[in-house]
């Protein structure tokens, strides 16, 4: 596979690659700078080196390095020696976080039959880092709460809020039992926030091979698929409510930072919480008795899965060493010179759950290479406009605690400074993917169109393209065929750029390849320097893919005579937000009226099996019209402000007139904020933004219009209209923005 | 569990249930004999008894009484003597089919490893029937050819060809192969044809968990579900090109019938083929290398599912005993009075694949009870109008073989005097099945208005009702809400009423409860009574039901003073076909379209993964227009006829005028006639209505107006308008024959 993948990688050096340069320039530069920028791209594109970032993720991830361990330290130090000699002014920042580390796990079933869970993940033969036993951070979830419980196991699918819908249906209670729930449906601290609200006492997550196993290909060693043994570790902290450390909400947690309690901490879970491997899971759940699950709750083992609890008792006890731990963020600056106020942060973690091989240096040696070929061109006498600040995140795995700690601490700065935040994580082979600020869309779509795929000898632009035309929806399809821009995904939560978006309001994108290749290693002993280099991007020729398009973004944010924000994608996209939402009333409102209907007529009481006795949902309040007139007025507001913006910009552009710039900048900085409230989410004050947010009961998942979409998703009527109108507000204060700049860029 | 169902069986006899009498009177009845009929009907309905359905099934069930064995001709005279002990004139007719029994079956892999299938269902403690070995027929597929090929192994999903175009594309060929194919999504005829239309040598089909096996419930003996080692038997003859006995195609298999060699018979296979159970595919499946296949094709084993070869080749040995074997079809009769040339026929099969306590005697219990009923009242004195005719045919398993015969045997009387015919095979807990010719789905609604559901204290029309709304697609939930009756399914094929509807044209219908208890033991030896008192009817009140269900039908079948044939129904139902196809072509036309397209435009070579290439699908023409016009014209007046015989239906019962009903009754039983072509479909002349048909590559499931679909999907687009032009005569003809209807009715 490697030689097939080297012969590839040549034609990826850009021989056989035509950028579309001649028809479209680079956005927000002037005729005047378009040549000089280009040339530029083309020094720095030919600079990431496979090579190189091969030997950084050797060197990273050659011991464990979580939070608190030693060699988490030991990679922040190399890293920062590596910005050192790339040229940059670089320091590390320390904060002090809860980071409760696990001091006993114990899962058994007692009834009808004893079994003790292993709960270890074993070392495998020909992977040389597996066996770092004494080193790795056992499996488990963090910020569980410490608990010790006994009780009937049950089986909760995914956990989400629609499963105990089913399980009520069913005649099966949580209350006073130990949940099962399978990974994935939504983020995993979901599931015992969920669990906890229907009365369980203790919750276990495990891997199905249906989802993560063999079912998708051949197991870890042989293959790239997660073994019996293996687990997936993660946060469980109620992160929807707030990211970063559990103790200081809002403020950095720096040394003398007024802190909560662990017991006033409201993201730690309510009941006790462990991951388990499939291998572990199987007896568990073979043990179950109660009804035969529905066909979409079924998973990959060989056995009959029933909802439970029949004689199935589970003894399960957790307890963690819950002290505060010291994170090492580092913080790399090449100074700006006419701009140098206005400051391109740039962002990938450094700390894993175990060796962390995919997730986070794949991201992490990208990000290294683009910052030694920014190095190189500023040695080579190259000065950016904008200050250019990369950062190495710790802590972003518990929780986001690096990233968010460091954004806390310096908010008024980054609300003042921060043009945009462009975030990295893992990365893989396939398609460019891109989510964020939809001011940011057409700049990232000119960003796709000039980066080449490694394996299909055409821009990253047009393989994604040609997926969504050969895979999407019908919608999708007509969208990628005919709109200008490929769409963006917006962003929910699960890496280090939530706290900038949700919490700050400045313009995020997160940056990734992948899509290709399949894999079970995540969180696991097994994400290793092995594993990724005989299952991932073997080569690294995605890792310089990716090196080139997060730095020509950076590049081109750094240098554009105007800042490349556009904002009638912006104005569409919400456009179809409120569209959604219009549809979601109708169609709960139809289903609402249906279901009662049904319950008034006792069709469900007809269509009971007497043997699998169902009973009828739950009857819920009608749906009231909701007024969504605000919501389309601000949006048309914003439509019309948008073109105006576009007519000046194009003018400006086209005239190459620079004498605005410089107003127009400094107010292109603050549109994004535009977006936000003071107030913040219903619920949740640290979550600012008006349009996006992960959801409240989905984790990773967006919301967009978050107050609107979850009042509606959860029936609040009265809340929904009430949430219609500050969204509403906002919306209609980034029409004003819009329009104030169009007025400033067309006056000039 | 049997506790439960019998206090729900004392509700369900009637005290608690209303049936819409008032309301509804039976379809076809003048109002002077509307009362008398009632009063028969809540006689008859109080005669089916549970408790002797079960002691029939236990006698009938007793040992295996598959075709040419000695208990299948006990049992034949065993049913022969019932009937006449109810007072029926009964015969036994025999006829000499060709029915290969196995005398040699090997399966081995014999690469990488070594594993012989041991291809023996084992015999279950507590089940006192399953360890008959010595009379049950081992597992085979009845009519493969004899066969010894040794060949690499690929696995082919369900083995339809769309799942050949996706190997294809993933390089795979199966030309010298012995293919492995899951059990459904195609009739298993199929799969061995298509396998051998793409160069396959031999076939295995085996019963996948996840369809039928631990993934939906515990298996036997423990639960309902299908064990590791239990084989699916069934035929792999060419039934779409036609059914019945292979050597004597359209006319029955008479002692002296002109009969074609079997190397002569085009319906046997091309290859071998063998069924396996889930136990014996797994460790095949394990050996295949290759390429993972897609999501969808996987099974529920725990192992990853490979398309092969790599290294797995196996060896399958198949070989028979073809000589001729004796029918026994029980015919049993109690004549009419005024109208006793006209038929109405009722029919359900007697042979099994072992010992059958499912399928067929859960039906055969049933039709046996109401002959005692029918044989009773007319003990009592009643005597219908018309002639009842009862049969319990012998062979259907292998392949309708009992029912095809007689049929052909007595086409011309058939045609001539059979009003409609009405079949059941299998029976279970739940939902009243209807399906059949559309000229009785007014009629029938009718009966299911007028049966009590045993489990829900509501009709089995309302309980159907109940489950389409909460269940259905948003259509089916709309139609069910406020269509005035319930629409049942066109029939395709699999039970004796395939010579009836698709040979001779004559109204079919075929009854059957089931939905509610999910089973394993389909075609294998542990369909047998224990299974079924354990898991299925156990109580036998769906038995009665069903009873009722179709007995009533039979009785107002055979006393309507004017047959309840209406037409109406049909040609909105065929107006809904024509839509269906109109939507057929322009589906496919903007696939072709988009794909060509995506051809050109060398997208699926962007998105290809060179470590799992795939090549795009092959250029296909692009799709003519197809003129529709003759089928929307001809459906047209279909409407117009029978909107004007439904007035004057109206007209004549309302006044009760009896004198034309003879002369309309003789013109109504050759209406479902004129839907059919004496050419017959394409390239299968033994099928002849122009509406009806099983799919010639789905088997089992129906296409309805076959000509025009079939093309349509094949592509064959100059056929298409051709056949469209065929089936608009078709429905011409018809409406041209419900015209005369309405003209000699309203003429009174």
């Amino acid at each position: 596979m490697r030689t097939l993948l080297s012969s590839l990688a040549i034609s990826a050096t850009g021989l056989a690659f035509t950028p579309s340069v001649a028809d479209l320039p680079p956005r927000g530069f002037f005729p005047q700078s378009v040549q000089a920028e280009l040339n530029l791209e083309t020094r720095f594109k030919a600079m990431p080196d496979p090579a190189r970032m091969r030997e950084a993720m050797r060197r990273l991830s050659a011991r464990p390095h979580h939070v608190g361990s030693a060699y988490d330290r030991e990679n922040a130090q190399w890293i920062l020696g590596q910005f050192k000699s790339y040229g940059w002014d670089a320091h590390i920042e320390n904060f002090d976080v809860l980071f409760p580390t696990p001091v006993e796990r114990v899962v058994e079933l007692v009834a009808p039959t004893h079994f003790r869970a292993s709960l270890q993940e074993t070392a495998v033969t020909g992977d040389p880092t597996s066996n770092q036993q004494k080193e790795q951070l056992p499996s488990y979830n963090a910020y569980s709460r410490d608990g010790d419980v006994t009780g009937p196991l049950v089986f909760v699918n995914y956990g989400i809020p629609a499963d105990y819908e089913e399980l009520a249906r069913h005649g099966v209670s949580v209350k006073g039992a130990i949940v099962i729930a399978k990974y994935g449906g939504s983020w995993r601290g979901i599931k015992p926030k969920v669990a906890a609200e229907h009365g369980a006492i203790g919750c276990l997550i495990y891997s199905d091979p249906r989802d993560d196993g063999y079912a998708s290909g051949a197991v870890f060693p042989a293959g790239p698929m997660r073994p019996a043994q293996g687990v997936q570790r993660g946060s469980v902290a109620d992160m929807p409510v707030y990211p970063g450390d559990p103790l200081t909400p809002g403020v950095g947690a720096t040394k003398d930072a007024k802190r909560l309690t662990v017991a006033q901490a409201p993201t730690i879970t309510k009941i006790p919480v462990l991951p388990i491997s499939y291998g572990d899971a199987q007896p568990l759940l073979a043990a179950l008795g109660g009804p035969v699950v529905p066909g979409s709750w079924r998973g990959g083992l060989p056995i009959t899965y029933h909802f439970g609890p029949g004689q199935a008792r589970v003894h399960l006890r957790v307890k963690s060493d819950w002290s505060l731990k010291t994170l090492y963020d580092v913080i790399a600056k090449l100074p700006g010179t006419t701009e140098a106020d206005e400051w391109v942060i740039r962002g990938n973690h450094h700390d894993a759950w175990v060796n962390g091989a995919e997730d986070p240096l794949s991201g992490l040696v990208a990000e290294l290479e683009e910052a030694r070929a920014l190095g190189t061109l500023y040695q080579q006498g190259w000065r950016p406009k904008r200050t250019i600040i990369y950062a190495a995140w710790d802590g972003e795995e518990p929780g986001l605690l690096g990233s968010t700690e460091w954004a806390e601490t310096h908010a008024d700065e980054l609300k003042a400074h921060a043009v945009a935040y462009l975030n990295s994580d893992t990365n893989g082979r396939g398609y460019l993917g891109v989510e964020g600020s939809h001011s940011l869309e057409k700049f990232m779509n000119g960003v796709a169109m000039d980066v080449a795929d490694p394996e299909a000898g055409v821009s990253s632009w047009k393989r994604t393209q040609a997926a969504r035309i050969l895979n999407g929806s019908a919608e999708s399809r007509k969208d990628a065929r005919t709109r200008e821009d490929l769409r963006i995904e917006a962003l929910g939560s699960g890496s280090d750029y939530s706290t900038f978006i949700d919490h700050l309001g400045i313009a995020s994108l997160n940056l990734g390849y992948g899509g290709e290749d399949r894999g079970g290693i995540y969180h696991s002993i097994y994400d290793d320097f092995y594993w990724y280099t005989h299952f991932s991007d073997t080569a690294f020729v995605y890792g310089r893919a990716l090196a080139q398009a997060a730095g020509i973004s950076v590049l081109r944010l750094a240098n554009a005579d105007l800042l490349p924000f556009a904002f009638s994608n912006l104005a569409e996209t919400v456009h179809g937000y409120v569209k959604e939402l219009q549809s979601l009333r109708d169609k709960r409102a139809e289903e609402i009226a249906d279901r009662n209907k049904a319950i008034d007529e006792g069709l469900y009481k007809f269509t009971s099996d007497p043997r699998d006795p169902v009973t009828a949902p739950e009857r819920e309040t009608p749906a009231p019209e909701l007024n969504f007139a605000p919501l389309l007025s601000a949006v048309d507001s914003l439509t019309h402000a948008a073109a105006r913006y576009d007519s000046a910009y194009n003018r400006a552009v086209r005239e190459g007139r620079s004498g605005v710039a410089k107003q127009v900048n400094e107010q292109l900085i603050q549109a994004e904020r535009a977006l936000t409230s003071n107030e913040g989410l219903r619920n949740r004050p640290w979550y600012t933004h008006m349009l996006y947010a992960p959801g409240f009961y989905t984790g990773y998942g967006v919301k967009t219009i978050p107050g609107v979409r979850e009042a509606i998703e959860q029936g609040q009527w009265p809340e929904a209209d009430a949430e219609i109108v500050r969204a509403a507000a906002a919306v209609q204060r980034e029409a004003t923005w819009v329009s104030t700049l169009a007025a400033t860029l067309g006056g000039a």
